[in-house]
């Protein structure tokens, strides 16, 4: 079978609705809420092949196959989830959760709160990496999985993942980290805070109750795309994509579109505010900024990882600037110092942040590796 | 003398009216235009100590002494200009003017259009680097000067200088262009492109005519100056600056400031806001990305730097990630290669791109021997 054509093909969203109350780190807590999935593969009988997805920032559930032979666009991690690929639907069973707080199914601030009966909207409670990890714990438990075969993310996901081998070190046998950060640095935080200030001082935003009053700041939306956009390419990527390149092919002395690249971000902006949640995307960047799981520990990441229990894979690229390798291997760097079993790769890629979405060739290797070897 | 605490005192800006038709690089014109400036020292008999300050993208005429003795802040480069200082004003006469489509005194969107009587506002035509340098060459004039001692700036300020050499190889005798880049990446003309629309999609822009309608895009040039001043600081700079600090020394679980940087770039772009014009600021970031000195020579820099005579000083700073050294060094590489006297000094400085506003000895002196010397 060719890898880069095989593919899972027609997926399925699944749902589930979970009733008990939900207590977040914050001390708020949720009359339960509903999660929407997807899974590729299947569970094998001794329930020991299942994989957890993680998304990021933006990212759901929909990681593999279409939903439709027409979508141009398959699942964001199609290219390493399917049969032959990095991550095996011929040897695992893959579940891709959409996060609470998420816009595409899961429960989050678009969706109606059971006790007033209307849109959460700004009233939906900020919540954290924790959170989501103790809710993929449910799901876990719905799904009779005693033991993740490994749980992997990018990004945000890779967060997700180590902190996954942290709080169910019982739970979880290999916990793959990708292009992840201890801790956001305080460029990261601006570079969010930004995003969030474009949100937040958009008329159209309304206090958070847009939906209400029929609106959508999309104007910020796309704003806070457009900066996140700087940061997941590098700027190699963005001069070899673009380069200096003059749309119209000579200056026009004004201020529509001139440059390649100008086009390229009011695009990637657009399409983006028209389809993701205003509210979700400002719970996302602050659950980024919050994640430090040293926190209880007075910063001590080698303490934090004690309880680590999983195989850990770290792979950072190298012309990502958004996380660079330097923020990779201080995880890797404190995991070796606590003697936990971690292995760190570092891969040749000018895709900057981004690279984590694409197929180099040292990468899916890596990953493929790494699930099938049984240390 | 105390270097750290000599001032050239109370200053006052000066201004000229240039009453001629004004041709511009885009072919438009402008029927005369009025330009503001200050300057430091006095000019010697021979009119041989002139020196000409280029200001960057928000700069402005003000770059040394105050106007009141209780100012607070003193001119922008205050540190570097004065009695005693690496620019010696017991030696120099300093001019420093406020450039063309500016908001400090020198025609510019907010002025009154003399053809229609109103506020130029969007219909200021888009200006070039070498629309300015041809205004500070009618200023030069005026002043009666001949030639340049130096013509010196940071960042778009050092491209004017560069430009000065190139179009006026006979009226400047040394150029310091420091913390400049030959022309700017995609990844720079992607930041300055999200300024742009976080301008222009403020619904108190106004298609540009706020100062007719009463309103000011306060939001649009606030998020600006925020995604900007990430740009100016290296990641370096911010961490030791703020950390992961928490104003309040714990999560708040919402949206107002919690880290310190956050308050950081919100006070920014709030004072910004009340001071900047925003089609100023939608010109000048044009102006920057336009800039492009090899455009009429295929991209040949080499060729461009041809006419230039002119002993060139080219400085960049480590931790620059906005014009890198990498970026200095094409523009001295390229003026070695056109057998030029040329020398490039990179500085270690943790202050990213403003290091050229800070005072690093080496960078202090460096400016100060290469005014002083007779080569």
């Amino acid at each position: 079978m060719d890898n880069k054509i095989s593919t899972v093909g027609k997926v399925q969203t699944q749902s589930v609705k979970f009733e008990d109350r939900f207590i977040l780190e914050s001390g708020k807590q949720l009359e339960g809420f509903e999660m929407v999935f997807e899974t590729y593969g299947n569970l094998n009988q001794d329930k020991t092949n299942a994989i957890l997805i993680c998304h990021a920032l933006s990212g759901n559930h929909h990681a593999a196959g279409y939903y439709e032979k027409s979508d141009e666009r398959k699942g964001w991690w199609d290219n390493l989830i399917g049969p032959g690929k990095a991550i095996d639907t011929d040897k695992y069973f893959v579940v891709s959760p959409n996060n609470l707080g998420g816009c595409h199914g899961t429960t989050g601030p678009a969706s109606v709160n059971p006790k007033t009966n209307e849109v959460y909207g700004p009233d939906f409670p900020v919540i954290t990496v924790l959170d989501w990890v103790n809710c993929q714990a449910l799901l876990t438990d719905y799904l009779d999985i005693k033991i993740w075969h490994s749980v992997i993310g990018g990004s945000l996901g890779g967060m997700q993942a180590l902190k996954w081998a942290m709080v169910y070190p019982e739970r979880i046998n290999k916990a793959g980290v990708i292009a992840a950060a201890p801790k956001l640095s305080a460029q990261n935080i601006a570079f969010n805070e930004v995003a969030r200030q474009a949100i937040i001082t958009d008329p159209d935003y309304q206090e958070g109750h847009y939906l209400k009053a029929g609106k959508s700041p999309k104007r910020g939306l796309r704003l806070a795309r457009m900066v996140g956009h700087i940061t997941y390419l590098s700027e190699e990527a963005m001069r070899d994509k673009f380069g200096r390149e003059l749309k119209e092919g000579k200056l026009g002395f004004g201020f529509d579109v001139e440059f390649e690249v100008e086009s390229y971000l009011r695009y990637q902006g657009d399409i983006f505010s028209e389809n993701f949640d205003a509210n979700t995307y400002l719970l996302m960047t602050k659950l980024l900024d919050y994640f430090d799981p040293a926190d209880k520990h007075n910063g001590d990441l080698v303490k934090a990882f004690e309880p680590i229990k999983a195989q850990v894979l770290v792979i950072a690229f190298t012309s990502d600037w958004r996380f660079s390798p330097e923020r990779s291997k201080e995880i890797s760097n404190a995991l070796l110092e606590a003697n936990k079993n971690v292995s760190y790769l570092e891969i040749e890629s000018t895709h900057g942040h981004d690279s984590f979405l694409f197929s180099e060739d040292r990468y899916v290797n890596a990953i493929k590796a790494f699930l099938g070897n049984n240390q």
